[in-house]
């Protein structure tokens, strides 16, 4: 048995957060498997294959930890740790067929297993049954937060959509697609843990603030590792956004400071998609020549400063610093 | 100007339930029309192109007369109303992915105009939509019923996904299927207007009741009009289940009486989907020997009843008459 001193040696922050509410988790954890159950068999079976493929859970985990950081009903945040993390999935498996993806978290993606069309309807499934458990949750302000959220994260993966192949994608465009379709459910999840622990207005917009931040911080970090070479020297596979057309940080960043040789070159392989094997290293090579990661990370950077500052209005507590490392470990990942 | 005498003489049942409940309606429309706006222009583009398509609004009407036929409160059924219409159009953007739809109320299918991604997403976008709007209605119940409701249609679509090609599916298994994927909205949409208007359990129980067995009706013939030749002779296109090898009523009762040669060619047309030309005709042929079409009015007739008896413990009014009648209807078009 470990004992807590031993839990919190552990390495990183979400690792510490994970061991400080491991009772809380295993609670969110069984309500995850019950509500994964269904006598359609294929429900839980594709269900199990995407979740138990892991995830760092770090909404569930965020959803605890800003219930507990203000002493709120954690019985009640159980319900709604599970949900976000439905929603999450149910996402997920949306994407995957929306991007045609090959792989997820390592695995073959689900798309490819079960096929596009169980893909859709276990992903409408979950997402039902999330808010079944929001219902169970018994508020009707966090039920208001997270369709909100819900509805937020669809217009956003419809905006990547529309952006996708469209070269003239600016930063604020970006960052409106990342602020929909990744940081919403973050800062509903950090939001709906002050919510119900009845705090004052200050405190709910700080959490939620922490949690839009930490979302851009953490998608900006994951799109510019899309272009790492130090990812490929990990085995890690890279190129997926370059090959999709997607319009990323690293990439806009380039086509800022684009001459017309290069400009020719984004329009060929990101707007017409007409691709040959050489290109990704020569969008590596213009990438790097304008700096593009460097100042993705730079970016990234400035929304963890945010995050972090956000925490300020917050006593001081090993959750708090724990949130708070979240963020620097969310943005040092490597490059 | 229209009258009310006026307005009680049109053609159908469900026609007069709109005209009886026009100003109720045009809210509901009204709720319809701002939530599907976005500044993302392909989601009302999209919403537009299959809400403005039409259809008949059933559910939402069963709404509004499930909470006027007990004197409930109307402003709280509207987004109810908006919302199921809501789900409604989201599952339907949904199935025509996962059936590879060509055509819907008589229009190329979104899926084919939009690309399966938009449809996918905007599907999305609906069902966070219709939460949003359950929750501004106020009521935890409502919200439970509804959530379930969810539930249980996206496991009656895997059902059916895993029930298609299946040639062992036997008439309980079509019914779950149904029952879940079809019954359980109009279900939720009679049975919300009773919680909302503070209704007995014994009420309550009536419009669910109701609810199931016009949905099963309904489900059944349209199942059934897939296979009616007259339909053809009115131009519209049939044969859409055979050809997707989708286990319904028509085909399972011929299944039932199959002799060797019969077996054989629905394992060949159905299970293997090894299809030719001729072959919906053999289909046809095999399913009018059986009885097929009148077997499964018959069944669609015994749950019409049902649906009628459940109403008998309503007060008489003209509502009641007419949810009556929308039962007869659904079940009188032409064969």
């Amino acid at each position: 048995m470990q004992n807590t001193a031993q839990k919190l040696k552990s390495n990183s922050p979400l690792d510490e957060m994970s061991a400080l509410l491991g009772d809380d988790m295993a609670q969110v954890n069984a309500l995850i498997i019950e509500n994964m159950q269904s006598d359609v068999k294929l429900i839980p079976k594709l269900a199990e294959y995407l979740i138990s493929a892991g995830g760092k859970r770090i909404r569930p985990l965020l959803t605890l930890a800003s219930t507990a950081v203000f002493d709120g009903p954690m019985d009640r945040a159980y319900h709604l740790a599970a949900a976000v993390e439905f929603i999450h999935t149910a996402t997920l498996l949306h994407d995957d067929v929306v991007d045609l993806s090959e792989e997820r978290r390592g695995k073959k993606a689900a798309n490819l297993v079960f096929g596009n069309q169980a893909s859709v309807l276990v992903g409408d499934f979950l997402f039902s049954k999330a808010f079944q458990m929001m219902v169970n949750a018994q508020s009707l302000d966090v039920l208001e937060i997270l369709s909100n959220a819900s509805a937020v994260i669809a217009q956003g993966e419809v905006l990547q959509l529309m952006t996708t192949n469209d070269i003239n994608t600016d930063l604020p465009a970006y960052i409106e697609v990342i602020e929909s379709k990744t940081a919403a459910l973050f800062a509903a999840s950090c939001e709906v843990g002050a919510v119900l622990s009845d705090q004052p207005q200050e405190k709910v917009h700080a959490m939620r603030t922490y949690g839009i931040a930490l979302g851009n911080a953490f998608q900006i970090i994951d799109d510019a590792l899309d272009y790492s070479a130090d990812q490929k020297t990990l085995g890690k596979e890279i190129g997926d956004d370059f090959k999709e057309g997607k319009m990323t940080a690293p990439v806009i960043f380039a086509l800022q400071d684009a001459d017309a040789d290069e400009m020719a070159f984004w329009q060929r392989t990101l707007a017409r998609k007409d691709q040959s094997d050489k290109d990704f290293e020569t969008a590596l090579g213009y990438i790097n020549a304008h700096n593009g990661l460097e100042k993705s990370i730079t970016l990234a950077r400035d929304y963890a400063k945010k995050a972090k500052d956000a925490l300020n209005v917050l006593p001081d507590s090993d959750l708090k610093r724990l949130m708070r490392e979240t963020v620097d470990f969310t943005i040092s990942r490597n490059f």
